[in-house]
């Protein structure tokens, strides 16, 4: 029987995959993943076969592992971050899906393997921005209409989530960031903070701490993610956090 | 110096530890944690001074850490999943904040571990739920109004977020599920997939789709928490996903 595991590696550094990723990998005789993500991640996979091709290219690369697994492979499919968010999982099983293969009968396993989304590393150095209610949006408008996306900050807005700010900006999608900062200025103090992560824990990895009025657009690219604050969330040092009740924070004192 | 560690541990066993994580907790002479929770890590630990306390003591926790490191010490405070999702680093910076302490001065480091959160590792298990935005609210309204807490369930049902459900039912808070279930059910329609989770990665694991309409309220605890599908997510054999794009999915195909 062939079999699938999904694989988050978290968001770049070996030394942020769980035993049970690394464990995956090892018994895995393909692995199949977007270049620079299998480069990562080297030193585990050793001399396993490996499929790598290019960005915007994953409905091939889930096509292929499904058939691998098919032929009696292990295959693993790595994503960067949590192979379920906004990652590979989600494309393999509807691949499967498309071409009518049943899962959990004998012919193809699969599991997902979580890891560390790059949202939660983010967080992590900023320091503790997600410790009240949050939202992770896409501003990619690639598969997702505009409006929807409109939608999605106006609701976050009204809802006082803490949002964080996935695939914020690249060359060709170059006035989405700006315009959903504006967005959440409708809803939002313009001294809200905000939290610009780039390459969190890869080489190059910055952090830096700014208010929703004067976050550096120019500096953003496609390996950054922004973490908006709520109403509450506030700067201490070097951090910024939310405090996890509504209620008068010194009760809790 | 003193320094403060706040690691995720992950969802349950120790498998779900990050190198770094398991790093931090080596280098650490006291761990500082609910007893559950440091029971699950004993291997790690091993003979180091622990302080364990009950539920409900987190404030008592974080000013213990707080006053360790001021005395110098290496201090690890433990969370389940991740520190900094309803978790204990947003508290600990808090406290130091309220002393006045100036962190990244000369008296007390601190560094957050990112873990594998809850809701991620019970999206994994329901397959691939979260490939689309979503967004997590606590039901809890110990430290948070209802009316708060309500105001989120609306827009996120507004925003056709996928909605992860945190802290959705105890003993004593027994209406706020169904009441939350009631209100997303306004803008879903009732066959909306919902996962529910139970000790994701613990002994006693269970993992079950059911739809908005028949959620098994009464088997819900506080080691639960259930994932809530947008209007795009769909039951592939034993999982639920969302498609990753709002245009006809076949168009990726
Ligand atoms: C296709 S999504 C992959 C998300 C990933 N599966 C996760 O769990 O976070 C790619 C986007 O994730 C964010 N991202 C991924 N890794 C990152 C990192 N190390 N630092 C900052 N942002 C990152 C960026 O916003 C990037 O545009
Ligand atoms: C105080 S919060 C801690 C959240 C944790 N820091 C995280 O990152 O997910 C406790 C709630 O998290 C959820 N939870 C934590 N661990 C869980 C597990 N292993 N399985 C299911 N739910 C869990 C439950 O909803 C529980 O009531």
């Amino acid at each position: 029987m062939g079999y699938i595991y999904c694989v988050g590696i978290g968001p770049g550094a070996t030394s942020h995959l769980t035993k049970e990723a690394i464990d995956a990998l090892i018994a895995s005789s393909v692995i199949v993943g977007y270049k620079t993500y299998v480069d990562l991640i080297s030193p585990i996979i050793g001399e396993r076969q490996v499929i790598a091709t290019g960005m915007m290219k994953e409905v091939e690369r889930a096509k292929i592992a499904v058939e691998l697994a098919q032929d009696g492979k292990v295959v693993a499919v790595v994503s960067s971050g949590d192979s379920g968010i906004y990652g590979m999982a989600g494309l393999v099983i509807e691949v499967i899906n498309e071409l009518g293969i049943e899962l959990g009968q004998d012919k193809i396993g699969l599991r997902v393997i979580p890891g560390i989304p790059a949202f939660v590393a983010a967080a992590s150095l900023l320091g503790a921005p997600l410790v009240h209610d949050f939202c992770a949006i896409s501003l990619s408008d690639l598969l997702t209409p505009w409006k929807v996306i409109e939608k999605r900050l106006r609701s976050a807005g009204e809802g006082d989530f803490v949002v964080a700010l996935y695939n914020p900006r690249s060359k060709k999608r170059d006035w989405q960031l700006q315009s959903a900062l504006a967005i959440l200025g409708e809803y939002r103090d313009e001294k809200t903070p905000v939290g610009l992560v780039k390459r969190a824990m890869r080489q190059g990895e910055t952090v830096e701490i700014c208010h929703l009025s004067n976050v550096p657009i120019e500096e953003v690219d496609m390996e950054s993610i922004l973490i908006v604050g709520n109403s509450n969330t506030f700067e201490v040092g070097p951090f910024m956090v939310t405090p996890r009740g509504y209620f008068d924070k010194y009760e809790i004192l």
